[in-house]
């Protein structure tokens, strides 16, 4: 079989994920591959544990990327955490909510629910309340729900969870590097982000963080593999509560990732030096400029959409700034417009899941893809495949209005920093 | 903070892994990146099928990566097949061993064991009397045992389990792509690759293939995730003997990987483009060139390193040909020859693992790195670093060993196709 060399057409990506990489961020993986345990391959794994632990905020020791989707991070700490039987609580806003529930139920956990309508979010002293009820070990909750474009506040349920003794795991992965996650001021016990959103770094890569709350948990299950484990290793014994996966063990994770360097699996050297440089250009952007950023473009995306007549999905009062929901008009096929979209400008826009399938579309502005030029582009296109479509829409008005945010004085200097 | 641009030094990487990346592969990790649903993305993900194909030499529909590192493909593959109580056969000759026995117990799986010394492989009628005696479901072996350096023959295994009806699951990482591994002829069920080996592609996927017989049971374990599922998916019902892991469920990954595109993990992107430009690598060589490549540079690296003195570790009837090992001489200390090497000479070679680490180094002749100039380098390092510690060995006579085996004329027509 005789295979063409790749060639892939230039998109403008504006959906929630994966985003379109920094071009230095590309770059940087090209670099050639250097030994797991050479010194300065070593090091390099040091400077990211740093530059994740600020983009956490947190003083946590641990920060370090797992090395799979960012489902695999979310696996990693859940099931390093989960003993069958533990109680666990998990409150569903959308999606991934269920996907909690999910690894939670297969790790064996006894898990509880407590659910709100997609496009809305949860009164924090609710959850609090079910947390005194059901006193779980564990509560494992979405931050930035993906799939509804909803943000949960976190900053009283954090202390709530402290005070009570039980753990907090989030999932900050659509929100990570384009909105504020403040791990250590919120009290969250384990987070797991993500590459491909607002870090702007390819899939395949979850960098996760947590706290010795966590930790000592994970050590009271560790043992070290057969094949590798010294005398002293098989004298701490073959416990009977060990972590049931082995890719995911963070026990041994965490003795690869410290000085000792035991070896588990090799690293993904190429995503790791992507991720060493997609947190350099967060860093360098600053944090709090860059969540700046993101909502300085939000607001000009959904200027154009509101000017062109469409109407923004869920709570606007709990928006993730790094997702936009639009309703799609009634009679329109919502995947024949994300489709010509597609075809015709090059430009991709996403639709959601479950019960919101054909109901919303989903725009992204996260990382690098949330830019001034891309939020015309999308606008541009949206509004000409929706008149293709037959919609009824103000014609001329998206793009409008979306130019009159840009040049208005106040968000002319905001926008010098973009 | 503020951190450094990236920059790596120039290595020679002879290690059993990871080895150095094919320049094309590099370059092709810099191409921008596609959604995952889009046409020309999911396209590249059927190229890629096809390409595994051949490298297993299967017409298995089944051939996609795990998006991890090499145990990750392991875990997938052994967690998606074993239920708890299922009796493994687990035939152990170096560490990699010792890992299947390590996941196959994490999932709950009735392990039998059978071991040779470190340096020797099975007679397969010893392991097939073994089968008929255990009747286990799943016979799970090392093909090529990295550690010890020694490649077990499966020619006879493999018909011998269909026959018998048990699954073989074969681990194949270090040699794939690097020497013949005949998944359909040799009657394998279920096999794991690697990435940063033969392929020279960088760690971070874990290529497996299946058949229909691994297929049945995964499929008769299957459940769609909640927040995905259809009304059919749901009707299809809770099983009871479920996949343990969302991340490993090959069930949900033929989905994402099949014409129904079910969302799962979002695809590692750049990882992909490095997977796919690798295999064109492989197929544009043809694969028995390059694993005549692989035994042509294996034989100048043992001609350099007898003519020096030194005795090759393991059965040689036996031997992997994509790594060698060595002895160490008595009285040296390897640790501090394979520093010195990397330092002075920018040249990685490895130790091993568990009983033998101190006794041999490890020298890999895989992929990329299996080249003329990167044999010369590591016997010329190798050299002035054991005559730096003190050994006794035959100066200059390594590199004309190796000068001399690829001058002959016999030679230089192979070398001609490098």
């Amino acid at each position: 079989m005789k295979m063409k060399p790749l060639q892939v057409p230039k998109r403008t990506i504006m959906t929630p994920g994966p985003v379109e990489v920094d071009p230095r961020v590309l770059q940087a993986m090209s670099t050639p591959i250097l030994g797991q345990f050479d010194p300065c391959f070593t090091d390099i794994m040091n400077e990211v544990m740093e530059m994740l632990r600020e983009l956490f905020q947190t003083k946590n020791h641990w920060a370090f990327p797992i090395d799979g989707s960012s489902r695999s991070g979310i696996e990693a700490l859940l099931c390093s955490v989960i003993e069958p039987g533990d109680k666990v609580l998990i409150p569903i806003f959308g999606r991934f909510g269920h996907l909690l529930v999910e690894i939670c139920e297969r790790y064996g956990a006894d898990v509880y629910t407590m659910e709100c309508p997609w496009g809305e979010v949860f009164d924090q002293q609710k959850i609090i309340a079910k947390v005194k009820e059901v006193k779980p070990k564990i509560v494992a909750i979405v931050h930035g729900e993906t799939s509804t474009g909803c943000m949960q506040p976190l900053n009283e349920l954090g202390p709530a969870c402290r005070e009570l003794d039980v753990l907090l795991i989030v999932d900050v992965v659509a929100s990570i590097g384009g909105a504020n996650v403040m791990v250590d001021e919120w009290c969250l016990d384990g987070v797991i982000g993500g590459t491909q959103k607002c870090l702007s770094v390819p899939s395949g890569m979850a960098p996760i963080t947590y706290n010795d709350r966590i930790e000592k948990i994970i050590l009271s299950r560790k043992k070290v593999e057969a094949g590798i484990a010294t005398a002293e290793d098989i004298a701490l014994g073959n416990k009977k509560n060990r972590i049931h996966s082995n890719y995911f063990d963070l026990a041994m994770l965490q003795d690869y990732w410290s000085p000792r360097r035991l070896n588990h699996h090799t690293e993904a050297t190429s995503m790791l030096y992507a991720l060493r440089e997609g947190l350099r250009l967060v860093l360098e952007e600053g944090l709090y400029e860059r969540f700046g950023r993101h909502q300085y473009h939000e607001k000009a995306l959904i200027a154009g959409l509101k000017a062109m007549g469409l109407e923004i999905f869920g709570d606007e009062h709990h928006k993730l700034p790094t997702v936009t929901c639009v309703k799609i008009p009634l009679g329109i096929d919502g995947d024949w417009v994300r489709q010509m979209m597609l075809e015709q400008f090059g430009v991709e826009i996403a639709s959601s899941f479950g019960p919101l399938h054909g109901k919303i579309w989903r725009i992204g502005t996260m990382g690098y893809s949330c830019r001034k030029e891309n939020i015309l582009s999308v606008l541009s296109a949206l509004e000409a495949c929706l008149i293709r479509a037959g919609a009824t829409i103000h014609r001329g008005e998206g793009l409008q209005a979306a130019l009159d945010y840009y040049e208005a004085p106040i968000a002319a200097k905001e926008n010098a920093n973009v």
